[in-house]
């Protein structure tokens, strides 16, 4: 691999290393991926997750054009969080990370 | 997903997540990839790694059962790095991350 097909494969993967950051990350994109939620919804699917937490997660994912944020004029206002095309095709990453950790995942000090 | 199926699953995503933890992890799995080495080769096909990454690097994939390290009583000694199957079958995982990094990488700041 020449020096600049390195560092070109090496930033695509950095890339998608900065999407994942936390597991909630993969939480709230697997959650999204059977369609959009609002706040208050994810809150209770994702059960254990302070609003803090799901707040930063969700501005991450925003940042990262990974989830859209739909603001609805309602009294008071709505919004709705659904992935992007980018959010849903990450997914192929994850997919491939949990079969990897099914097969392979004892955790060594077991 | 049921409660029970989302631990399983999401410790299964950990658990792949663990092992990548920084860029060089990405790299020496991708040079072994093309057959075992050793300690300076790597070093030199890595090439801007100091000695000190590069030896944790090497510790932190052999802990989680990626590298496998083998000794050879030459003198002095000398110690060859390989993938184990498991090292060889994560990289699907990394395949995966470039070709979504690569389709959709735009830092998002650009």
């Amino acid at each position: 691999m020449n020096p600049s097909d390195k560092q070109k494969c090496l930033s695509a993967v950095n890339e998608a290393l900065q999407v994942i950051g936390s597991k909630w990350a993969f939480l709230v994109i697997s959650q999204l991926y059977y369609g959009p939620q609002r706040f208050n919804q994810l809150r209770r699917n994702l059960s254990t997750i302070s609003i803090k937490s799901l707040t930063d997660i969700l501005r991450h994912l925003e940042h990262y054009k990974i989830v859209n944020r739909q603001v609805y004029p309602t009294n008071p206002i709505s919004v709705e969080y659904s992935l992007t095309e980018k959010g849903r095709e990450y997914r192929e990453v994850l997919f491939q990370m949990r079969q990897w950790g099914e097969k392979w995942g004892s955790t060594p000090n077991e």
